[in-house]
């Protein structure tokens, strides 16, 4: 298994609180040192950090908590393997481009005896269940819509409709962008916290770290991060329904038909 | 205009040297100071670093200047934007996926007027005319083998004569690897180093600095650095011959047909 973080804001925020302590995670107070992984998207652009090294070690994490690289869109990952060796192909998040858009996803749990065929237009390169359901989402959507991006709900049918079918194989937690959404499916275990005006002070589970974030924001600001498990300990954190596919856009949780 | 670096070899090896020289060209001893990227294939993954700030002054060029990563093919690419703002989704190389592998390009020339429809399998996700080279590429080779990898041979004739179609557009010198070889295509200026036993010291170009390799190799160690012109001034530096499309494996050239 592993643990995911996301994160999806209405201005470009740096993640480096959320991923300092994310990042113990990584072989520090808990097991999940088979390499990691983080998406920033900026605009269309997105840049993608991978290494399998154990985060917490990591020299790529240790800029990545010190360097804010400020970003509306975050996935990041911290694994511990089940399917595929700890190699650099199968850290997650992956990433591919639909629709002139970059897309990556991020997979928390294990999709037994789950082995598609190779679809038309994507294929997995790593030997990850995780990819190979990211390349099957992405080839439904392609496949369903071939000429370009529909509206936000067909995607969001297309993508539960898939979820659903997958979440049969076993634990299917995930978080997917293009970067202007974020997608969140939870079967087992994702939780989330929105943060916006009045802002206060965030304490972390995994270090004795607290932020003030009034000292950092503007008023007009909205943030939600999602992860496995809550990262704070003085905030309120939601569960997210298991098997409900939510959509983020702008800091907040949104209806796909909207 | 831009500049690029390569690096082939026939065992794992770090290219901190070569960056540290080339690196000085975005922003330093050169004008390429829009952005840059490089990216590393360690067996089948692939790791991109991208970032829109000068690779003389950009804390993640920092990191790449001083922490070794071992890898056999390396593409790196500082800009001098003709053709997209700078933004992180103009960084080069650009990256897709391709029969089960990634593929990495990254160009320094001007396509005017080159202008392609979609392709129906890859579409540019920023607005440079090397990312719609890049996708008209690989659109390609998928169009002409859509079932899986054709012989090395197959894959050189279809490049080759579609970079001769691209190259009456203007200057298109470029970079391209599969994480297995790495294809160097020059019109107006490319050139190579092969570095083979008896290795000896290397002194940059950009930077009052020398390496002796002997101390850092073993005999059986292949490496082959590809730049648009020299990072030192103490080794036989080859020009790549205009509207050829060479192929490097296992740090050297090799005969396609082979």
């Amino acid at each position: 298994m592993c643990q995911l973080l996301g994160m999806n804001c209405n201005v470009p925020t740096d993640i480096c609180f959320s991923f300092r302590g994310f990042s113990a995670r990584g072989g520090g107070t808990d097991v999940h040192a088979d390499g990691f992984g983080i998406a920033f998207f900026e605009g269309r652009g997105c840049r993608l950090f991978l290494d399998p090294e154990p985060a917490r070690s990591s020299t790529v994490a240790e800029l990545l908590r010190r360097v804010p690289i400020r970003s509306t869109n975050v996935l990041a990952h911290v694994r511990k393997a089940t399917q595929g060796a700890v190699t650099l192909e199968n850290c997650h998040p992956f990433q591919r481009e639909l629709w002139g858009r970059y897309w990556a996803f991020a997979h928390n749990g294990n999709l037994k005896g789950f082995a598609p065929p190779p679809g038309r237009h994507y294929r997995p390169v790593g030997d990850t269940d995780s990819e190979a359901a990211f390349c099957t989402l992405l080839e439904d959507l392609r496949d369903r819509f071939p000429h370009g991006r529909p509206p936000l709900a067909e995607i969001h049918s297309v993508l539960a409709a898939r979820s659903c079918e997958l979440s049969k194989h076993g634990p299917f937690n995930y978080l997917l962008s293009d970067g202007e959404h974020l997608f969140a499916h939870a079967t087992t275990a994702l939780h989330y916290v929105g943060r916006r005006a009045p802002f206060g002070p965030a304490h972390l589970v995994d270090e004795d770290l607290t932020v003030d974030f009034a000292a950092h924001t503007t008023p007009a600001d909205r943030v939600a991060v999602i992860a496995t498990t809550p990262l704070t300990d003085n905030e309120d954190w939601a569960e997210l329904p298991p098997g409900r596919l939510l959509v983020f856009r702008d800091g907040g949780p949104v209806d796909p038909a909207t």
